[in-house]
């Protein structure tokens, strides 16, 4: 029997930064060993970052993954921690080039007084939802079960996990002391109902305790949660690390007697009693993730602040919010941009929401701006509202370009969906961060926000008035969304049945919608996919994002029946 | 001994529009018929377009799609020529659901006598370059051989005729008298180099005639190429389609004495003689292949006609060039919208390029568009630079919202690369007929445009000035191109390595380029990845276009000696 300390390392890696996710893979290995842990455990892919894409197309990128793998072995034992075992994830050169181009796996490697001693390739490779692995990866084959002081040891990495065949079913067939699993897992709403009930189905299966590691951060359009954990061999979960943040979480895992050779571990000389994370509510997860998303897309890509235009309206009030929230409301510049549509109402609003923020604010009014375009084209209807939308997205593309602010487009998930956006217009910007958020859901979410405030005693930042007006565009007078859009609570119950789950037009009828509505709302989702295309990436927080998730043409005949 | 007479039906479908393509298909097959011949194959997919992507998830489109072709069978039956066999592709629901969610097989449908009397499902499903069928279908498993009139014939599903294992091994075991391949496969200008020397391979391994036919067509970004062909048992061409066009061509094919249980068809009671089409050179075959991606994305999506800006530079004049052969110069608007940078030479030349080709004309001066912002903003350098080119784009917007024009961006591969374009500005419009052309191909192909004008004794339509100036944005005092940029022989020439070859910087180097410059245009490529995302799709011509060839991540670090 013996007893080794387990570091659960919930790392963000940034893709492609193989000297820097070394040195944060370090800094954690550093840590935990300080605190008698000598197995640290990292995320999948914790070297390059993930996902990688057609990177591992490169035998560049190949090459140098493996080097980085190499140099950060021979580092971890220079600085004496080389008695420890460091589990990271990396690109690793597969022996065959497949068909099409696919020449690396997705591994594991196990690091041990300066050397890879043990790589494990994934077997499973995702190519489904916004999973691509198939087509940069091949597959590994067979298992990983290695003595780590007394402890046997089984891996797997992420989907491995997911499927009942290949290296679960292996692994369960020896007596094994844990099982780790290195994960990059991304965060949607509907994961906790998935993501713990497997972890304790497969601990039962393994009879043994499951090590799970998870990812955190934002890259790009998915967002990792972390909540790495680890259940005992009855399933009881025995440690959970906070979501949203990197953590470097201890456990000690008993070990009892393992036949092979193994590599000789110190025990801890003391003992330590595992932390238990609480979970969230859905709604305080999903305004996480959308913090976590907007921080990291403008961090990892080097925006030193946020401009984005502020209408008066819901769903700029609560993007406002989230940058504050994200990267401080000293870095956020909010632009209210009048015309003479906009009600003195709206223009209050704006103006409270930047108060209330403590974030910049100014005012750039747009009637000088669209008058000459209006002459010279002689535009009129939906021409001149659309060049009122365009020229306040001039007017902060040009405020990005003066003061390198990254520009958020304020957009919600309906608006999206529907095309109720003019392209070029309010659709501007590098990052979109209701892009996934149906209108109801923006709702929630202030109405969320403004109660947490209340209970810390702070000032509510969202205007009470933005939540309960009826919304409106403001690009002619009087008008209101639902001019054109059917309410949004019918809106986007029909959307969540015709995007999130593909149902036909004539099952969403049977629920009870009018024909009528359900079909010209199909018909507006096709008709949109161009704009669509056109949009800037936001986080994803559903099991059906636009984007990479959802892959349909743009040139399509709208089949009747078909959402 | 028996001869059979098989048509190949080159035809052009529309992704999702089922009742039209099999309204397509019945038309061939009435023509066929009429010509004496009894196996009718049409492409893969033929029934409800390619690529569907995810459609293929969709219970509801496969249900339309195996109704569809059931439909088709009785139809094609009730015209009376349900004693030809029609060989055609679909959707068809799959025994069982792959994990994430596959449900559907890519398979061909064998009608006769109205009943779908046999299939075939694809085995082997691409998922690389612009493929993701493993994301969308599950592969089929066993062969298909049919005795149609005492003709021995194996049936294939393009990706597995690229395959030396699985079905292409199979069917070489027996003795057929030919083997049926459906195929949508894209061109682009490598094409050639592999796909008859891969016939030729194919023929011989077989020992019988190969039938090849292609899809043609524009789909989004994808252009199919036709270029249908039979070859004999030792490899010889017999039959070759013309490219770019849909086309209906027969061929005699001997049965050798079939011993299993056949279909008994009518032969042919008169000889033909099979149509051998020229090969097209490359240039010609590129120029014909962005016609065909124009006026296919045009007409599919419903759009009248075609607008965009003409600045008096190659890049404009060969977009309006390409646009008034694909729907009609009657039909294309050209508008120049100058500045007090726009040279008379440019205005000039841009009139000039309208007048030679006949299309509309219109003037929209920007100075009194641009001033406002200027003044409001206090802009100067880069700000006020991409403020003229938003003007100029919400100018074009503005038009197509009157008029319902599809605004073409005329921007080329070279300047997508390295982001040298205002993002929205003057990369606005729904289709960017250059996006996959470099800059120096884009001037090969003006000039060559112009010779087959002066050959057929037209104006040439390109104006000389617009090839021979050097290439400027005109965005500020005595700009050009190669102020920002190098020149474009050597930028082009590192970015096909960097991009199409993926080659490292080091070994771009080793190829006697300057270190400086190879690292300055990585970085660009790599900082223009999020202007790319938001980019209007255009026709891919190339082995490794932008868009769905090559997924990287926006957000990045740069790794040194990457591409």
């Amino acid at each position: 029997m013996s007893s080794i300390r387990f570091a659960l390392a919930q790392l963000n890696p940034i893709v492609g930064d193989i000297t820097g996710n070394s040195l944060a893979i370090l800094e954690a290995v550093r840590d935990a060993h300080g605190r008698g842990a000598r197995v640290i455990v990292t995320p999948e892919l914790s070297v390059t970052g993930y996902p990688v894409e057609d990177l591992a197309s490169s035998s560049d990128f190949i090459r140098q993954s493996e080097i980085g793998v190499a140099a950060l072995a021979t580092r971890i034992a220079a600085d004496g921690f080389g008695d420890a075992i460091v589990v990271v994830g990396f690109v690793e050169r597969a022996t065959e080039e497949e068909f099409g181009g696919a020449r690396a796996h997705n591994s594991l490697a196990v690091l041990s007084h300066g050397k890879v001693v043990a790589t494990y390739a994934k077997r499973h490779l995702p190519t489904y939802s916004v999973f691509d692995e198939e087509r940069i990866f091949v597959p590994g084959a067979g298992t990983l079960i290695m003595n780590l002081g007394g402890v046997a040891t089984g891996f797997l990495i992420c989907e491995d996990l997911w499927r009942d065949d290949g290296p679960v079913s292996e692994l369960a067939e020896h007596d094994l002391d844990v099982v780790v699993v290195i994960n990059a897992s991304p965060f949607d709403t509907a994961k906790d109902e998935t993501r713990f009930p497997l972890l304790h189905t497969r601990a039962l299966e393994f009879r043994a305790p499951v090590v799970y590691v998870n990812a955190v951060g934002g890259q790009d359009d998915l967002v990792f949660d972390g909540d790495s954990a680890v259940l005992d061999a009855e399933g009881t979960v025995l440690l959970r690390a906070p979501l949203f943040t990197p953590a470097l979480e201890l456990i000690d895992i008993t070990g009892t007697g393992f036949a092979g050779d193994g590599i000789s571990l110190t025990e801890p000389s003391d003992t330590i009693t595992p932390s238990v994370a609480l979970d969230l509510p859905d709604i305080e997860a999903t305004w996480n993730a959308l913090v976590l998303g907007v921080r990291d897309y403008t961090l990892k890509n080097g925006f030193p602040s946020i401009v984005l235009g502020l209408s008066g309206g819901i769903d700029s009030a609560v993007c406002a919010t989230i940058a504050a929230d994200a990267i401080g409301a000293q870095r956020v510049f909010g632009v209210s941009m009048p015309s003479q549509f906009s009600s003195d109402g709206s223009k209050d609003d704006a103006r409270a929401l930047a108060t209330n923020l403590g974030c910049h604010y100014d005012t750039h009014p747009i009637a000088e701006l669209v008058e000459p375009f209006e002459r010279e084209l002689n535009l009129s209807g939906l021409a001149a509202e659309n060049i009122q939308a365009r020229a306040r997205g001039m007017v902060l593309m040009s405020l990005s370009n003066q003061h390198g602010h990254l520009v958020l487009s304020t957009g919600n998930k309906s608006e999206v969906a529907v095309g109720y956006s003019t392209i070029y217009g309010d659709s501007v910007g590098g990052y979109a961060p209701l892009k996934d958020v149906f209108k109801t859901l923006v709702w929630d979410l202030a109405r969320w926000r403004n109660s947490v405030a209340t209970e810390r005693g702070e000032t509510p930042p969202i205007p009470e008035n933005s939540i309960s007006k009826p919304p409106s565009a403001e690009l002619r007078p009087d008008q209101t969304d639902q001019d054109s859009l059917p309410p949004y609570d019918v809106l986007d119950a029909i959307l969540e049945q015709l995007i999130s789950r593909r149902d036909s037009i004539d099952t969403v009828i049977s629920h009870g919608f009018e024909r009528s509505t359900v079909e010209r709302v199909a018909g507006l989702i096709t008709g949109a996919e161009w704009k669509r295309r056109q949009g800037a990436i936001g986080p994803r927080i559903s099991r059906m994002a636009f984007g990479r998730e959802r892959r349909l043409p743009i040139t399509m005949r709208q089949t009747p029946g078909l959402g």
